[in-house]
């Protein structure tokens, strides 16, 4: 497992980040010495995952605050920086009366031991010989360690259930191909990278077992933001009768935002697919409640009706 | 629109093919003087599409017979450098009777007019406005000519019955994002590159009135190998209530394979998606007539059940 602390830290002067664009080719740093470098790299995506961005948020608070900065203003650009994750927020409020480094770090910590239990629990639900589909990154990168998705999977393989991960390779971005590849060759679990639109022809050949993703942002009634191509996978897994489980800390729950349609999805530069034809660059998507048969959390499984078994489940240390 | 010769061609000696893996950045020709060079370039997909690849093997037996060389080793090299098209294996039957320049060269402009027939009858399937989703190359480069799915997305345009057209851009070698996007740009119809598996979300905006693509292979029953994604596409429609229609020529029929489960699926190298991690790649999927909402040849609209439809359907000139 990566150490929380190489995935992303703060420094008496900067926050390091682990440059997630040149993954795996290049391990490499990058030091924010201010809040608006940070929310560059946040818009740039050195850093992502919604928990790791709430994280990274948290610790450009303690850094400005050390510095002297302008607390309202750093709390402005980095809210600003990317849309659709909800932990950006939830970090950016939990901050406001404690901007210290103990406290950002605190919220470092205790991220990653939602990431433990809540992969404890989705573990709970894999049976032995589990052949899982996961999209995107939702990995110890993802979350500042351990991760919630492949936590799951880390956790599943560790206790023997789990036989093969295929890994969506994740368009445009491919932070399947890069990241969750990477990070399921360090936890020696066998896996193949998959081209996005090659996930139906799995499942119909019966080689899927359950489709598993981490969220952006989880709205009262169990809709789902997740990075482009998760709606599809649940679409299909649903007409394939395959399972299709969400795990994410409650730090992703936004409980003030009723349904799907109310979560902003963000869109992207066209030039992240092609720079040479016009094009529409989706970052995210929503999966209807009724299409996920389970969300996992640190506080154990939801089962619809979401609006219920949602209710009152608030973040947790 | 790309006229046929520029494509692909014969001359005395060699079969001169637009090299496809490098448009729309370069447009270089590859010279192929041998049964054997022309397998090659079939084989690293320097010309694609199942129809297209008919005709330069058509091609490639002329020159055979001009230069003298074993006839029956040229067709065992070319028959095996690609499985899944069966406009191969159509066309080298062909030409096992009039191995001549004519005989070729009527084969590739029987393929150009049965593109623009088929394209006339899918474009009485559009109404006015219709923004239609594509995946992979069915245009004139895949079929020497005019195209399949792309033709008819052109005829369709010509009639003022177009208003969009949603470009899958088609991993691993990105046909959609490279080919069918500089045709569509060629003949100014108003499109957009998107992601694969971003299909799904503007099928659930309301933005895609139909999904349309080529076939490498049609069995009896009518279940369809194609570029892979293009099942995950037919049950996407399917769950958003959107017609899913196929357009390829008679040529592209195989009456003698039952059913989808009997056509051979291409595996490809896997460094085409990682080099770095394992991967598989599945170069084509099969979709169950079930989710077709209509097959068009150059004889007209066919309708399930295919098994009759398609019945005594054969290759016309």
């Amino acid at each position: 497992m990566l150490e929380p602390e190489r995935i992303l830290r703060l420094e008496e002067d900067a926050v390091v980040l682990l440059d997630q664009r040149v993954l795996p080719i290049e391990e490499v740093e990058v030091r924010c010495r201010t809040a608006g470098e940070l929310a560059d790299a946040i818009r740039t995506m050195v850093v992502r995952g919604a928990p790791a961005i709430g994280v990274a948020a948290a610790y450009g608070i303690a850094l400005t605050a050390s510095t002297g900065d302008d607390l309202a203003e750093a709390d402005r650009v980095l809210r600003a920086s990317r849309p659709t994750a909800v932990n950006l927020a939830w970090a950016l409020d939990e901050m406001r009366d404690d901007p210290s480094f103990e406290h950002a770090r605190r919220i470092h910590t205790d991220e990653v031991g939602r990431c433990r239990r809540m992969a404890a629990h989705a573990a709970d639900l894999f049976a032995p010989g589990t052949r899982a589909l996961t999209h995107c990154n939702a990995g110890g990168l993802a979350t500042g360690g351990y991760g919630s998705a492949v936590g799951a999977l880390l956790t599943a393989w560790q206790r023997g259930l789990l036989e093969h991960v295929w890994v969506d390779e994740t368009r445009p971005l491919l932070q399947g191909a890069r990241l969750t590849a990477w990070e399921l060759e360090e936890a020696s679990i066998p896996h193949s990278v998959i081209v996005d639109s090659a996930a139906a022809s799995i499942m119909a050949a019966g080689e899927v077992d359950c489709v598993i993703t981490g969220a952006d942002r989880i709205a009262a009634n169990g809709d789902t933001a997740n990075k482009i191509g998760t709606y599809s996978l649940a679409v299909l897994a649903n007409h394939h009768g395959i399972p299709f489980y969400v795990v994410a800390p409650t730090t992703t729950l936004d409980l003030s935002t009723r349904d799907g349609a109310a979560i902003p999805i963000e869109e992207r530069d066209p030039a992240e697919i092609t720079a040479r034809f016009p094009a529409r660059n989706l970052a995210f998507d929503v999966t209807p409640a009724a299409l996920i048969t389970a969300i996992v959390t640190e506080n154990g499984v939801h089962r619809a009706p979401y609006s219920q078994s949602l209710a009152g489940v608030g973040a947790t240390a």
